[in-house]
């Protein structure tokens, strides 16, 4: 039997803990732990008055992901044989730490970044490849769907269909309307960070860097339309880079609407995506803080919101001496994921990826001491997982290329 | 000689302070009341540290304009022969209350509104007339630009130029470029109601009610150039359907840049604008206020705007039996404004035309027991003033029509 602590309980972890439990057969145990009890409480009823209660045994705890000692003491009394790491990206290494004292494996969503620098790359877990061999233990990094499914999708396509691949398009779109003007899925710092940052693509062994949202392109998604995109800097592009042999070019593109581009720099503009503080009337306040507090509640956006999204990666490379291209892509529709497990589409994209990963390592088909990338392993297991647990893919071997 | 009480400390009376000063024959000596002593003493500092220093005896006083027994006390103390009204619009009614009691002559530069509805009507005002002719005293309503001198020209236009005046345009533009990407001169929540508001403009005996911007138009204005510009309700039609004998229509524009919508209409959407108070932090913060205090200071605007506004009527009739156009304009420059006031042209567009009109008072061109619009008295002796005070005007005879 295997038990695995999950840390976090945000969107993903609902979606993370909905999905172990509908997999009881590896989670047959799992405990649900961050710094509000509460909030693990309120994931655990829902499962255990949904389609998937009854099936794995579900604990909670408080713990704050900050602290090492702390972390270590919880995987000591529960003895977790995996922890799912789905709380913030500033707390990856803490609790990476916390597995190597206690020598546990660990699988995370999305990589460390300094909360200061805002700076995303895998050097700092990296850094942990010896230390988690030399423990024994296996660290699965960023098993999201984008990065996740994207690179798992990347070593699928170089596994079945490219003898050589030559570039990769990594298409993320969310064509979800929840029916505000504005609002956002999660802090409308990181979106305004996002936007407002250089966007960098790799090619012929190095990173080109753009201006912020320089690249734009307009694209047709399978069920959801015509878009407009935007080149972004992503993690992923770091990792395939590395890992996929012979690759000329990788980019990613993002879809973002014009009224939501406007109204983030607006609200830019004005000041109100601040984080210095201002005084008024007598107090100190973060005008983002407040943004925050007159936006609607993220957790209100889940039940209102309609249409779908489409993640997937576009390749061209070598088959058998020929040119071949390739689109293997996921359609999620929101109101399905929020009927399925009370989570709309961005969290339940990046949920089930989560479990799928723990699972990987704890059937051992994924376990290998060390600090590996999703797109290190073998995919065909993962592919079919994804099948099975609500994230169907569909492929086009004639798709309409990103010029 | 004349003695003034100034009511307001802001950017208008600031203006208005100044005029007075440089016209100290007819204002030999004046008084800065408002509920902030200090704004009051630091105009008056201003005045005696500028170009209009040691001319009028200035006394300052505190007062609160919402209150008639303080008014009157505070007019009975230093015996003013006029109250000039540059307060806020809400305090209109108390104030000319107190002249009344006090049998003082009244002048304002904008129409009486009730706190809660926000209607411009002269209605509570002309509700006065038969008080103040029995009083023996003169109530001078809408002596700023517009309203005040647009309907100053309008008078000027019927006197000189036409037998009958079919058509007024009013246009005001303003050129201004404070360099934010967003600010606001006054408060937002009055900017918000303006372009949400319906539109209207009268047409052969009646109002016809637009959709809020819905009648755009580009014109191009001598010495600031294109710009869109929006039919809006403004309080100056009212009277002038009234006092403009045969009108067949009249229309006032404002120009509004489309970054500046832009903004307003964000801001609007994600409820930063909402005048009702959240809980933030265990206190309850009303939005607007919050954004108030994250906005540019509209003080800070003035030394840093750069620009001129243009303002003015085209008008469409007959004289001699011949169909006639005639445009008459004021071109005011931001810097210049400043150099010489410390304010810009759009307070000081407001403040001339409001010293002008209390000095037709108190001269005695314009004195006449009742409650009168600007339009209403001979319009020669105002349009020499403003020659001479800072606000010359320019006419042409073949001015391209607004469709």
């Amino acid at each position: 039997m295997s038990r695995a602590l999950i840390i976090g309980a945000g969107g993903v972890s609902n979606v993370v803990c909905h999905k172990c439990a509908q997999n009881s057969e590896v989670f047959e145990e799992f405990m649900i732990a961050s710094r509000t009890k509460s909030k693990c409480d309120e994931i655990k009823d829902r499962i255990e008055s949904g389609i998937y209660a009854g099936r794995s045994k579900i604990t909670t705890a408080q713990v704050d992901a900050n602290n090492v000692p702390e972390l270590v003491a919880l995987i000591n009394e529960y003895k977790p044989d995996i922890v799912i790491n789905v709380a913030l990206p500033y707390q990856d290494l803490t609790i990476m730490d916390a597995c190597l004292e206690t020598k546990t494996d660990y699988v995370d969503t999305a990589n460390y970044e300094p909360e200061d620098t805002a700076k995303f790359e895998y050097k700092w877990q990296w850094d942990y490849r010896e230390r988690f061999e030399k423990a024994g233990i296996t660290a699965l990094l960023g098993s999201g769907f984008d990065p996740g499914v994207t690179s798992v999708f990347s070593a699928y396509a170089q596994k079945h269909h490219f003898d050589e691949i030559h570039t990769i398009d990594i298409l993320d779109c969310n064509g979800g309307d929840h029916g505000y003007p504005f609002a956002t899925n999660f802090n409308p710092e990181i979106n305004i960070r996002e936007v407002t940052a250089n966007g960098s693509y790799w090619e012929n062994g190095k990173w080109i860097e753009t201006e912020p949202m320089e690249i734009k392109r307009e694209y047709n998604f399978d069920q959801v339309g015509k878009k407009d995109m935007y080149l972004l800097h992503h993690e992923e592009i770091e990792s395939l880079a590395l890992n996929i042999k012979g690759i000329k070019r990788i980019r990613f593109f993002m879809t973002f609407g014009e009224s939501y581009l406007t109204h983030l720099k607006v609200l830019e503009n004005v000041g109100m995506t601040s984080i210095e503080p201002i005084e008024f009337e007598g107090k100190q306040i973060v005008p983002l803080q407040f943004l925050k507090a007159v936006l609607p509640d993220p957790a209100s956006l889940g039940p209102r919101t309609k249409g779908k999204t489409n993640i997937g990666n576009i390749f061209t490379g070598i088959k058998d001496g020929k040119e071949k291209t390739y689109y293997i892509y996921n359609v999620c529709d929101h109101e399905e994921c929020y009927k399925e497990v009370g989570s709309q589409a961005v969290s339940y994209t990046t949920g089930v990826p989560a479990m799928i990963g723990a699972a990987m390592v704890l059937t051992g088909q994924w376990k290998k001491p060390g600090v590996y990338n999703v797109e290190e392993f073998n995919p065909d297991p993962f592919m079919e997982a994804l099948n099975v647990y609500g994230l169907p893919w569909q492929e086009d071997f004639n798709p309409t290329l990103v010029d």
